[in-house]
């Protein structure tokens, strides 16, 4: 960020250069315009919330990215790799074969021991997000249509629209309107309703287990009955995967792509970011038969040619150090501790909320929060449904940043959204105390 | 790879899995057949050429990346900022402030001093690649046209096409049909072939300079040339520049985004891993227009979200530390002692190459060289331009690997290239050496 003094000395220079005729900020001729797959994005929530929460200096519960370093073994493997040049310069664009075999290794046995062939059934993408663009790509003919369930992780909408694709919407409902103690669990798909839902021109579903923003994760039943949807249908199914690392005891996390006859329609999406604490490496990869992940494959090489090398070989010596150091088991450990560091507050409150099964986001109902009738928003929020303007007045009253859901709706069922707010709580201890200290401050304003 | 007989292991399970019904490798049903926009990819050159150059052990000036390691400070500075946590997390899509305000300080000389703007004027993006096929993604739609150069960086055609958008060809073309030593600026545009080019749907004309594989610098004399024609027909200009700083004295590289009335309309493309020899770390650039540059981050946070946190750091502190380094001067001279080493076998044996004004690549004609008549060439070989044969031959029988150029044309434009070979020159001293020993062979089948 520039400071104030700066930013005037800048404009004032600007100015200077465009009086001299150095620089000429018109805009460009109407022309150069936008083409359609992007010209009509909304400003998302995250260029909202995230500068708010810099700029009121409050706990930021917003994005779910770690704000604690990742455990020393993934630090101390990321800095041995460089001298190495082989790890700074391209590499396969199926990915690093180290990290290849690691993930066969690792995910074999979730896999049903089926002997994942790393040269054949994974490919290793710029994070998940580009894996999942990548699958679209390979996929989608333009009027395709792509099943999303709502809520959802927000760049599916906008990974399917840019290539071609229509979004079509199934939410997932919550028991007694969720204004009870609930566990994700009970946050259903009607699987009738998503019957209804089905055209000629369908194509993909996308499941995401466990559940972001929801916490959910998907039992096998309800896994059998979406994969029986896919099979009747001749659907691909992405099965976004990446907090497969992250649920909660005694809940297993199934996998769809090991039900009979889903492996050849499935391909099961990870994320080095969400398996390791590191958001910000963009290491991703994809598992599935040989003609799906060949497919995504073709068109992965053509966006992004290839995942970063360096941090592809850290992750390889992650997964290959990670049973030494127990990682995995302790980290969920860490977070069941977390989550109920983050629901304590709200229990206290009586305020009612999801008990998420995995992933790092609890879903609190806000119904009872009585925010002052008429307390001033700025335009940006007032236009949005009622749960922007109540995160908006939590982040500036209360001091903690959480992210309004219906972002993760369509238009038309926003409203399922708006009597929620998202916390996300991979956060140090010290940061989630201090926010459930600062929540405290919610009891004067919930009515019964 | 696998070796043999850990493949015949593998074959022999998975046959027994399918037999247990544990496994089932059929074909997914024809409804999941892939997007127009990738079923018809060509098998590439890499995949043809590298595996061929590991399997002969041949000495390999094929693919453009460094077989050694970048300076230590480089080195250093990665090792450095994993510690801290941020640069391990989510960054701004942008890109990290810190590497946003030392490309602006960077490159603000080279233009002009117009003062870049590190909020508005520059983002990062995942590799030169990713930043270009977000261009392609923020303003084609279906049908608009995109001139290409031939010889060509063969991505464009594809990060083109993806997007709905119809490559339009025009070739550069050498003095005396190359069959002489000339400079690399005796590759010329004619500017009346590409006027002939220009049609309503004329979208973008993409530069490359310093070129690959060419080494063309483009004068200004041929920038505003064709600064005209993007002016007069409304075109926005990709100018490719990630060899900017692998230019030969006494060139110099020209920006045509300073010539009067082309900043509005022209992206500059810049990469880390050809400034800082680290081809891997997925780290580019570009810098433009606020609206133009605008558009490109509406596509670019979608596809990938953001290039990874901490490549991203390393390089603003390797821009921090370039000068202190003397690092861009040294490069350069390192890489006019290499171009000497990789021009000089070709010297002596008479046969006639293009002198590259930058970038790594060396053009050498190969008209003279008669590879015997009826030498056997696998079918994948045989289909292609006559170049494929040469350097297949000369990867077996001389043992040095160059790629067959024809790749960078469009079908009807092919035969420009079928009579070169290009090598790569981004190669230790040792592996330059070794190479220029084996060339020597070639002189038993040259022609006069
Ligand atoms: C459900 C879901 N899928 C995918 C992603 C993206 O993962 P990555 O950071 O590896 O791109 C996220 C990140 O928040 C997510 O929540
Ligand atoms: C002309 C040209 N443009 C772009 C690129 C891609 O650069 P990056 O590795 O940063 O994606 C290359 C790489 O060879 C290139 O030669």
């Amino acid at each position: 960020m520039l400071c104030w003094a700066h930013y005037r000395f800048r404009q004032r220079l600007i100015a200077k250069a465009e009086a001299l005729g150095l620089r000429n900020s018109s805009r460009p001729k109407e022309i150069l315009k936008k083409a359609e797959r992007v010209a009509n994005f909304e400003q998302d929530v995250w260029s909202i919330f995230s500068p708010l929460a810099a700029q009121l200096k409050a706990v930021n519960l917003g994005q779910g990215y770690m704000n604690f370093l990742p455990p020393d073994f993934i630090i101390e493997s990321a800095k041995g790799v460089f001298s190495d040049n082989a790890n700074n310069q391209y590499s396969h664009p199926k990915g690093r074969i180290r990290l290849r075999k690691a993930l066969a290794k690792a995910y074999d046995p979730y896999f049903h021991n089926r002997n994942l062939d790393p040269e054949t059934e994974i490919i290793v993408t710029a994070g998940a997000n580009e894996g999942i663009f990548a699958i679209f790509a390979g996929y989608l003919d333009v009027g395709d249509e792509v099943i999303l369930m709502e809520p959802f992780f927000d760049q599916y909408i906008s990974n399917t629209t840019m290539n071609g694709g229509v979004p079509v919407y199934v939410p997932l409902r919550p028991k007694f309107d969720g204004n009870k103690v609930i566990s994700s669990s009970e946050w259903r798909l009607d699987i009738n309703e998503l019957r209804a839902k089905i055209t000629p021109k369908s194509k993909i579903i996308v499941l995401n287990t466990p559940h972001n923003p929801v916490g959910k994760v998907f039992s096998k039943e309800e896994l059998i009955e979406i994969g029986q949807v896919a099979i009747k249908h001749n659907l691909l199914i992405i099965s976004d995967e990446v907090y497969d690392r992250l649920y909660f005891r005694p809940d297993t996390h199934e996998r769809i792509a090991n039900l009979p006859g889903l492996w050849e329609r499935t391909i099961t999406v990870g994320s080095a970011g969400k398996t390791f604490g590191v958001t910000g490496w963009r290491v991703g990869w994809l598992i599935g038969h040989h003609h799906l992940i060949e497919t995504a494959l073709a068109a992965h090489t053509r966006i992004v040619f290839i995942a970063n090398s360096p941090l592809q070989e850290a992750i390889a010596i992650g997964f290959e150090k990670a049973d030494e150091h127990n990682f995995f088991d302790n980290q969920i450990a860490l977070y069941e501790k977390k989550r109920e560091k983050m629901i304590r507050p709200f229990a206290d409150l009586g305020l009612p909320y999801t008990i998420p099964q995995g992933s790092y986001f609890l879903l609190v109902n806000t119904s009872k929060i009585r925010v002052p009738e008429n307390y001033q928003v700025p335009e940006i929020i007032q236009k949005r449904p009622k749960d922007f303007k109540t995160c908006y007045w939590m982040a500036k009253e209360i001091g903690v940043v959480a992210i309004p859901p219906s972002e993760f709706y369509s238009l038309e069922n926003q409203h399922l959204g708006e009597n929620y707010a998202r916390f996300a709580f991979c956060k140090t201890d010290e940061m989630l105390d201090e926010a459930a200290g600062l929540l405290k401050k919610l009891e004067n304003y919930i009515i019964d």
